[in-house]
């Protein structure tokens, strides 16, 4: 049965990586550094056709300089790349495909290239690998799709090639792990080369290259919303937040998703929260970037422990001044860290709250565009429910006690569940219905030949919807029905709450499945701006101690 | 609205750690080396009563030295520890709680203390946090139980701190990140401090105090199964699995638990499994630890990746001498990693597989006996269906498109789902019955005051349930009742078994939701040692070519 020994290679990788960097030495002096007028051509010996390639990228820094020089690489040497990468925001990004210098994508999150995808797909210019949440891009680096060649960005490097990537140390760490140890190449784009670092965040070990570039890497102030911006209605919604559920279930352990939504029930936390009672029974422990909007709960000791996805920008200062709140170094400053963050997102919090375009008539939803292949970041792995998770909390505990479809799949067997809460005004943005009766995420799955549509959140992982109208409860739904009616029923004048039958929501309301302001006792007169915390990034500034430090396009006073 | 800015301090952890560390100074020395007979007299000074605490141990290599030192503190001056742990296989693990030194535990996997920790829970001696799959204790890490102290463990240091964890890195790197970017403290034994390491796992910046410990950390291993100790009915089983399940779904991203019906498997690849075709069309992406029993699998060019969570003792070498299919680092080891390989576990695999102790009617399954808190390490994570993921894979779809059920929860919104296999005897160890009316998980929860009973696995995740009669297709059941019938159905002789009625086993083979070995066209009489491509230990050493290097206790010839 034992087969004869031949002799067969196993060390292709090793060897082929050997090769290129033995192409790459004339361009790579001590301590790794490469000349930043090098960076084409050591790209074109260490990459090759085909090659699997990561460019750091997320909703928040980026390998810029890095990505622009890929674009001007021969590409009679380099092309038909496979990206792998967690975000492609950037115009360079999507150039890579105009050029022909790649051809496949896999990524988490599209932004304002999202239309550029959609059009690509359709011309025959990208071919779609997958949209991911991005731990489930991360789980892919280790798997199947590991990259051949990293291009990442950081602050700092030494003149051994370790580096300091510190408050922006986001996703480094994974995407620089995932290649290195299986005999991949990474080039590191650094704002500075110093003698000694604040810190080491990756060891020199694993770095190829190092380049000091011409100009600071991009970073993109995603999470950071004008208190100034926030409406009446957002308020009432917030209002109903707090009191229909961060108080029904005593929610500790929460992440707040990107919008205004979320920056509004921030803002009530130390007013209409600390009225409820909440203070140290609600939002202690969150997997959150540094919102500003958080400045003034933090202020007011709500807040036991935030660990970041990555940085934002201006807050580099307060979260260094509140290390007892943060995860900071030896250093004093921030290290995030996306791979991490995601995994507390996923299995630690007991509450995921974030906003949508569109809620179809069975709770799927979605942000998907007939012509935006936009991605979901991390909402599909913290919006879900975490079928691994088996510790119990009070409200994970509460919100699978309510659910009387549970022994239709469990028998008697017990269970909790993530609560996964979705806050919109029926209309949206540009007046656009937010119920709906199919997803748009159809059409695009046909116009970008996907093979699913691309669903944000799945129905069964959506436990209570809030509207203006009022919070669907819809984990105490017995069946697909009751959820489609309680859905109608905060719908509002969108044509599926038209279709809401009087009788059937009375019958929801008494149920408490469905429960409107009036129900949960929330005055909508007291839903006004005088509520919040903060009215305006001045504020923000104010509460902070002068330590927040706004980007120039937020300083509008 | 603004508060009046007060004076906040918000560095009492920052404070509180420079204390402790001015009070160890006394035995710090240059590169941060300790004496290893100053052991016990620094923790005595880092640690103070009530403290979260983390000792490296997971079901494979050990702090073990630090541990025992723990237990050998003043417990006047250190007591009411809370042990946050991935594992507690070592009796010193349990002595804590003895000792009074230790109060709280929460962990993933109990090994061979897990009747100690029952018995510890009844007698008051211990307060059981949670059971956790382990990237859900590593989630909690970095939001609600980050280790104020963690004593890890590493193969060597360099005389500035750096560490080498090579092959065994697996949490290393998790634990000290929430440790030290908390402004904890992190003490490591090493087996030996040099010059120059091998590659730097952990840098220097990230670690407080190094020890060269008297002997080197032990390790367990856990993963290596005789072939020799391989039965013929385990053979049937992995006949099965191949032929009704691998070949059916085309599954290639899997993860094979412990076990001797998947060593089986692993040995049937290179023979049944060629026969069948399924040579790069299954298994040829692994998240594994390096089984001996892969060998020949890899040597007949099965396997184009395999990550691993840990390494595996006397596997070394021949892990090295394989790196286009394992990741090893610049220096030519592997480098292991339980959060990274667990991430992927739960997101990029297709499918996993393992065994259980008992199986209720629903399908609701759990390894827990009625005295035994054994936890179950990483089987929840995948063996669950990962809800946050949205790429497909087409294994992935056809076990989603199979069941009739979605609609009930997605409208006509499509989906796949995670292949989730146990394969049992329908009577196991001892002979006692894998299916029962009750999971002894209930009697567990009463005995040791849990919350839940401890399941290890959910019915609605589990999709396959196969014997030696046969395979039951549950993702194909279009209600609990058909579920309950297709395990009764595959349930031998056990009394859940005789409960079968042949009229509905009939319906159900002709549905395809059961099918029997000769539905399958599976050959009872092939199911013989001879299909096995290894048949001892001795035989896996042949087939590496000399490279495997196993165990004492494991070399019988």
């Amino acid at each position: 049965m034992l087969n004869a020994k031949t002799e067969k290679k196993w060390d292709h990788r090793a060897a082929d990586t050997a090769g290129r960097m033995a192409a790459a030495a004339q361009f790579i002096g001590a301590g790794k550094q490469v000349r930043a007028a090098d960076t084409v051509a050591l790209l074109e010996a260490i990459i090759r056709p085909g090659d699997i390639v990561n460019i750091e990228g997320n909703n928040q820094k980026q390998a810029d300089f890095l990505a622009e020089c890929l674009n001007k690489v021969d590409r009679a040497k380099v092309h038909d790349l496979h990206m792998v990468q967690s975000a492609v925001p950037l115009p360079a990004h999507l150039d890579l495909f105009e050029n022909g210098i790649a051809r496949k994508l896999d990524f988490a999150f599209g932004g304002p290239q999202a239309g550029r995808v959609a059009k690509f797909i359709r011309g025959g210019k990208l071919e779609l690998g997958a949209i991911h949440t991005y731990l489930e891009l991360f789980a892919r680096y280790f798997l199947d799709l590991t990259p051949r060649v990293s291009l990442i960005c950081a602050f700092k490097a030494d003149r051994k090639g370790n580096l300091y990537t510190g408050f922006n140390t986001e996703d480094t760490p994974t995407i620089v792990e995932a290649t290195k140890f299986r005999q991949g190449i990474v080039v590191a784009q650094v704002n500075e080369i110093v003698d000694t670092l604040p810190r080491v965040d990756i060891p020199a070990d694993w770095i190829d290259a190092v380049i000091e570039s011409p100009r600071p890497f991009f970073v993109e102030p995603l999470f950071t919303r004008d208190p100034a911006l926030i409406t009446n209605t957002q308020i009432l919604l917030a209002m109903l937040c707090l009191k229909g559920i961060y108080a029904e279930y005593g929610v500790k352990r929460i992440n707040h998703g990107i919008g205004f939504l979320t920056s509004a029930i921030e803002l009530l936390l130390p007013t209409y929260g600390e009225e409820l009672g909440l203070k140290g029974k609600a939002c202690t422990h969150m997997i959150l970037n540094p919102h500003p909007t958080m400045i003034p709960a933090i202020e007011s000791g709500w807040v036991d422990t935030i660990h970041c996805f990555g940085g934002e920008l201006g807050m580099e200062n307060y979260v260094a001044a509140r290390p007892d709140v943060f995860f900071t170094g030896p250093d004093g400053t921030l290290r995030s860290n996306r791979a991490f963050a995601q995994t507390a997102g996923h299995y630690a919090l007991d509450m995921f709250i974030g906003g949508t375009l569109q809620i179809d008539k069975f709770g799927n939803s979605s942000t998907a565009t007939a012509s935006r292949v936009a991605g979901f970041g991390g909402a599909p792995n913290m919006g879900c429910d975490a079928k691994g998770r088996r510790h119990v909390t009070e409200s994970w505990l509460k919100c699978g006690q309510e659910m009387p479809t549970l022994n239709q799949v469990l028998g008697d067997m017990p269970r909790g569940k993530r609560l996964v809460v979705q806050g919109v005004e029926t209309f949206g943005e540009g007046r656009a219905p937010v119920f709906v009766d199919r997803l748009d995420a159809w059409e695009l799955a046909k116009n970008a030949k996907l093979d699913l549509p691309p669903v944000m959140i799945y129905g069964d992982d959506l436990t209570h919807v809030v509207t203006e109208e009022g919070i669907a409860y819809l984990n105490r739904c017995p069946d697909i029905d009751s959820r489609m009616a309680a859905l109608r029923a905060v719908a509002g004048y969108t044509e599926l709450g038209l279709a809401a039958k009087p009788e059937e929501t009375k019958r929801l309301r008494e149920a408490g499945i469905v429960r409107t302001p009036e129900d949960l006792g929330v005055n909508r007169n007291r839903a006004d701006r005088s509520l919040l915390a903060a009215r305006s990034i001045r504020d923000l500034v104010t509460w902070s101690g002068g330590l927040y430090n706004p980007p120039a396009r937020f300083r509008n006073w």
